[in-house]
């Protein structure tokens, strides 16, 4: 009976130039002092991390720094930016950069404000009550991490890698100029383009009923980054495309086309990829999603066929099984027209048994108990997506 | 270039039995004393004020309350409002209610909060500072207030009907349940359903570039609320179709179909016969959209094919002019397909020749110059669209 509660703070401002209203922005929330988190050296060579100290110097706010954020960002960076975070009477977390940089800033938020340590959170043993507030300056679209509820932070031993989701970490700005992402390696981009989808396929495969509403607005977001990711893929300078995938990075993962809804079995199962082989995460979404979906989507049916012929374009011929798996083929399809991987192999990596029974040990025993609910997954049934994705 | 803020703070709690949740919801808030503020005497005969009252006794908040918001709500209540509400030490406005109870409250918290007239803000002589903090126990699906940032109100003398835009009014909640609109009589379903399309019309009918990713949520909502608005006309009791219509209200107002266009004269024009003739707002848009529409749709030829096909399911034959015509004559069959009125006689309405002149001067010169982007439209203009109508 379609009962959800939304929730986006996030004040976005999008366009190009938009940095340069950073320092108001940050000013408008009445802080103090700020840590400018960011990851490697690319803000830097850019000049994006100057421009936006400069908009802070002339906002009058201090500041002070931390990079070093990778890819699957790292608990114990978390704890360092903690650490200079309280030494420097930090208030306000600045993240420059992508899911990884504002992820591991919305963890440094919730270390400042919660007694006890952080990943405590991460591993779902308590609740956080209270959070620093976040703001910023998107320079990749594909985790939504700029207005979700969301984090993803990976423990360094064990490679063990926890989502945390609670509306506390909200960011209360996202500055998003379609112009900073121009610069990405083609890879980068399109495993972005493949998060954003899944962050709108996660919600769309639920066996029950859904707003119709929420369908269209899902299915109009899937064509409209679907079309994009192939214009980027040929001409990766489009501005016009670079913003269209942008803001539909924003959309697939602020609550918008979900409203309540969600399987994200695919997550649990590419996060226990991400913790073990450290794969970029939208291309391990790519490289384990028909797998997945060949293993349930006879439990959910009737949206496999709905999504394979209002978003893949697929003739609604045969028996509803053949739409279906013609909808999963023309997914892939559509992942190799912009060199994103479909298995394993493609995705450069070849767990052995052992490895496989490791991740769907994690990704269930560990990882919070049973996945999905397309079709509800247990050990052996991540096992076996696993081997089925592993060629 | 895609340039855009986009801010929607309030928090959503949407399904059936939602009002339940008002007393913890206005608690979240720290306030101290609640103005519930409301309409006529429906609320009080469905039991609802006494199940909000129940609501805000249990979460042990005080309150005070004020009814009597009439459609098209009244300055003189505005007043009334502001002085209850200092005297009695109010803190938060609740407004349970539809469009005209959530736009009293929102002028009753700026008058609170500002010193002077409030009028001035509708006058657009000076911008608010700061604004009380609203909530919203939603009772009509149909002018989005419950998360916009605008606000309309009427002054008693001379009818003069103003709005005023400013984001510190977004409501902090708004609570929706479906099943409260069921007992709205057909006519001001209809009329809310012409409303909430008029909400994302308004936005989509610009000359300039579109956002793809916008344009398709825009084309979804619009043939959603269609759909639904049909269903309710014959089998007004179906919540589902409720629930579409309820959701789809609030995204067309709070500036996720529009990512920063406008061109808002049909909203001007009816401003204008709502102040004079009192009409219900969504069927005073309905009864002259079609001329405004025919008045400028070749200035902005593009937008009304692409709208013709996208949305009203027009085969794209002929010549662009003839199809982008077929387009408005489909939403008109539509229009009346749910008894709202096409023209100003299925209105109830006859201005005269002056009456008509007093509208397209008020609309221009006392109401904030020239109109629109479609086509840009003056005081002839505005006269002109009035005459095509007026039969």
């Amino acid at each position: 009976m379609f009962h959800f509660t939304y929730y986006t703070p996030t004040k976005v401002v999008f366009g190009k130039g938009a940095e340069g209203q950073t320092g108001a922005l940050v000013k408008e929330q009445g802080c103090k002092k700020v840590l400018i988190h960011y990851g490697g050296g690319s803000v830097i060579r850019s000049g994006l991390l100057d421009r936006i100290k400069a908009s802070l110097d002339q906002a009058g706010v201090a500041y002070t720094a931390l990079g070093g954020v990778v890819p699957n960002p790292r608990l114990s960076l978390v704890y360092q930016g903690i650490e200079l975070a309280e030494k420097e009477g930090v208030d306000f977390i600045l993240a420059v950069g992508g899911g990884s940089v504002i992820d591991s800033s919305k963890a440094i938020a919730y270390g400042l404000t919660n007694k006890g340590d952080v990943w405590d959170f991460y591993d779902h043993t308590r609740q956080a009550s209270a959070c620093l507030p976040v703001g910023v300056v998107l320079t990749i679209s594909a985790a939504g991490s700029e207005m979700s509820n969301s984090s993803v932070i990976t423990k360094d031993e064990g490679g063990v890698k926890r989502g945390y989701n609670n509306d506390l970490c909200r960011p209360k700005f996202a500055v998003m100029d379609p112009e900073l992402t121009i610069t990405l390696p083609p890879y980068q981009t399109a495993s972005g383009c493949t998060d954003i989808m899944m962050h709108t396929m996660e919600r769309y495969f639920c066996p029950e009923g859904s707003m119709e509403l929420t369908d269209s607005i899902a299915e109009g977001l899937l064509r409209t980054v679907m079309k994009n990711a192939k214009i980027l893929h040929a001409d990766p300078g489009n501005y016009d495309a670079r913003a269209e995938i942008m803001w539909a990075g924003s959309l697939s993962h602020n609550g918008l086309t979900g409203t309540g809804r969600g399987d994200w079995a695919t997550h649990g199962l590419e996060h226990e990829m991400g913790g073990m082989f450290d794969v970029t995460h939208g291309a391990g979404l790519a490289a384990v999603w028909g797998s997945w979906a060949r293993y349930v989507y006879q439990n959910c049916l009737n949206r496999f066929v709905r999504f394979a012929v209002n978003v893949m374009g697929v003739e609604n011929a045969g028996t509803p099984e053949e739409t279906a798996l013609r909808g999963i083929e023309a997914v892939e399809d559509f992942y190799r027209s912009i060199d994103m991987p479909t298995c394993f192999s493609e995705l450069g990596i070849s767990p052995t048994q052992e490895q496989m029974e490791t991740m769907a040990d994690m990704c269930i025993v560990a990882g919070g108990g049973q996945k999905g609910v397309a079709k509800v997954l247990h050990e052996a049934d991540c096992l076996k997506i696993y081997q089925m994705a592993n060629h």
